[in-house]
């Protein structure tokens, strides 16, 4: 038998203490061992519970209690989870986590601690909830140098957006209503500012090319900016628009990264993931284009793959996963200035056709969007060839100068 | 280091040799041991190859050899493949196969031997080529009870019903353009029949529910009778036809597997699943809907797949990974008479209006299906209501006795 502590009550913390209850016989004949929670860290109390004899709100209880092998961390943030898993580690036990904001921010950091302390740091539910992916990275597709990641990775954007292009719902309304739904949080700014989807590549990235990328170092944009008649726009060009966070290997051994809104082709496989679901492109230079679809948040999906992780961590008890990436640096996100993309644009002007004239003739080959209820002066396009965003920039300020208004700006995905 | 061989110098087994020799340094960094290829198994000789010295054409060679420790089958199917893998396997050598033949007629057996001898057996490669679907079955789900799985398991199918549903091209036609793009084979039974995908199902069923199924325990249909009259039905009625393998627990401990041509909501993850692509949806209790896209076979996909498994041998010399099934039984499979489901039905009458009318007295709720240039006494509809296939059967019985000429049924998938 294997003494575990969950730490965290929250969602994912009673899912996880579901899952290890309502699957215990499976889950003994897959790790080959009975697993017990032997507490639950939490500051409130829930006397009511069948597992209110089990509940802590001393840490220092389930550090110093040398029968606790394992530890699933599931608070959440930065602070206590950084201090207590490092405590745990330290003390000769595996951790295993939900918390991408800690893996994103101290991954490098941790995974050195538990290779000296010889445990294991697993963290499969940090990104993707349910969906299997970082296992897949780090062991299937050992035998294949991985090129490109992209992926849907937050599941509220990606409501928001699919109501809007399907409903034609205003930001505002699909935002409200997810919410409503429970998808969003009444503070909704780490999903709808794409900060949750960038810890997420940071994850995938520091995972797939073995130096941690930091979330300060990526290029970021949410989806508040964006509006229906960009939706519209999306449709008429041949796509959708998607809250996409993208890592790329460049020839220099740099990375390019970047969380940003993108024209979605709909022949690209990542057009069809609509509502809360996720999906990620894990492009290989053997395997080709996988995608993984599925649940990428909730609570069950969730647990079941920080279940999925302590069942590991049982079954390596004495032996170590490999999982491991060095820290970063500050030169090797490539800045986002340099990189080459294609983009369209919506602006306004006095003379629309004139001021697409002239936007033809700095950005060259074009392919203007006509949309029947365009307002009044709108004309909207997208480039050809890609060019740095640096020269994307400049062209725009000419443009500005001469009595263009630029409505919005959203990158074309090569996906 | 580690001294591994390759049985079979065919497309995969190439395949193998050139992953594991282009890719040396970063397998070595991950396996934390050199992997050197000291055998290759081939009947023929390949003067001019850079890996000439390698060859030979004594198995005997290879199983005696004792520092060959992990031998990759890649001949392909039953015979000799069942024999030599059973004794390197005895000769305490682990082994790893693409041979879905192999595995899905002595999976349970060969399992067991591997338990006995304390090495591996992996296959990795058997299912879905590069795609990783083994592993997270087998281990990120854990924690998690699979209900389902269903999947579009054959490349060769999909890529003729793809051309069938977007191009009108005729079965014939798609066959004969798969042949000569080198998708399918010079004998396409296997394929096109159903048998491929009928390997893998069994595969996937015997890990996900623990017993084996074999392939003659599985009511297999292939693609050959669906003709363009049936794609466009597909297409009115709101999806697209897909070759389908799928295996569902029942609550009465035994399983229902089937490979059919099924149609396929235009809602379903898989309608989007198109060409060479494969794409296997695993329903589980916790994780709901989890669905893995990429190219199901070709050269490189399956040989890094194979290589994955190498490395995961080589990591874990001493150790075993825990992948087993036991034994199936005759009663495990439930008859597929039994399975209850939805069809859909063309015929051809002298007076449509009243036959159509005589099968919605027998089938109750049914929806009647028109199209354009239908032929001359033809109709068609989709029934409403799950029925027993026997109770199908025995519908269509009658209504042939009424002059009825049923040129189609294809089963309505519930994805």
């Amino acid at each position: 038998m294997v003494e575990v502590a969950v730490m965290g009550y929250g969602v994912v913390g009673s899912g996880v203490v579901e899952v290890l209850t309502s699957h215990f016989e499976s889950i003994a004949r897959r790790a080959k061992e009975e697993i017990r929670i032997k507490y639950i860290l939490d500051v409130r109390d829930f006397p009511g519970s069948p597992f209110a004899e089990k509940f802590t709100n001393s840490f220092e209880q389930i550090l110093n209690d040398p029968e606790v092998k394992v530890v699933a961390e599931v608070i959440g943030g930065l602070e206590p989870a950084y201090d207590y898993v490092k405590r745990c580690m330290l003390a000769g036990k595996s951790v295993v986590t939900s918390n991408k904001e800690l893996v994103a921010a101290k991954g490098a950091e941790l995974l050195k601690i538990a290779q000296q302390q010889n445990v294991n740091f697993l963290f499969e539910a940090s990104v993707g909830g349910g969906i299997p992916i970082i296992r897949p990275i780090s062991q299937c597709l050992a035998a294949n140098d991985v090129i490109e990641i992209a992926g849907i990775l937050n599941g509220t954007t990606n409501f928001i957006l699919t109501k809007m292009i399907r409903e034609q719902m205003s930001f505002q309304d699909a935002l409200s209503m997810a919410q409503r739904l429970g998808y969003a949080e009444r503070n909704p700014e780490a999903d709808i500012e794409g900060y949750d989807a960038c810890r997420k590549i940071c994850i995938l990235a520091s995972l797939a090319f073995g130096k941690h990328v930091y979330p300060d170092q990526v290029y970021t944009k949410g989806i508040t900016d964006l509006t229906l008649a960009d939706v519209e726009y999306a449709g008429i060009w041949g796509g959708v628009i998607k809250l996409i966070g993208q890592v790329k290997k460049l020839d220099d051994g740099r990375v390019e990264v970047v969380v940003a809104p993108m024209f979605i082709s709909r022949d690209s496989q990542l057009s069809g993931v609509d509502d809360v679901f996720n999906g990620i492109l894990v492009r290989g230079d053997a395997t080709g284009d996988i995608v993984f679809y599925g649940k990428g948040a909730g609570k069950l999906p969730t647990a079941s793959a920080v279940v999925a992780d302590i069942i590991d961590c049982v079954k390596h008890i004495k032996a170590r996963k490999y999982l491991y990436w060095e820290d970063g640096s500050s030169d090797y996100v490539a800045p986002y200035e340099e990189s080459k993309i294609a983009v369209y644009i919506r602006a306004q002007a006095a003379e629309p056709d004139a001021a697409f004239e002239a936007a033809q003739k700095k950005f060259g080959a074009v392919r203007r969007l006509y949309r029947a209820n365009a307002s009044e002066g709108e004309f909207a396009f997208v480039t050809g060839n890609v060019l740095p965003v640096t020269d994307i920039k400049a062209k725009l300020c000419e443009l500005k100068q001469e009595g263009v208004k630029v409505l919005s700006m959203v990158r074309i995905s090569d996906l």
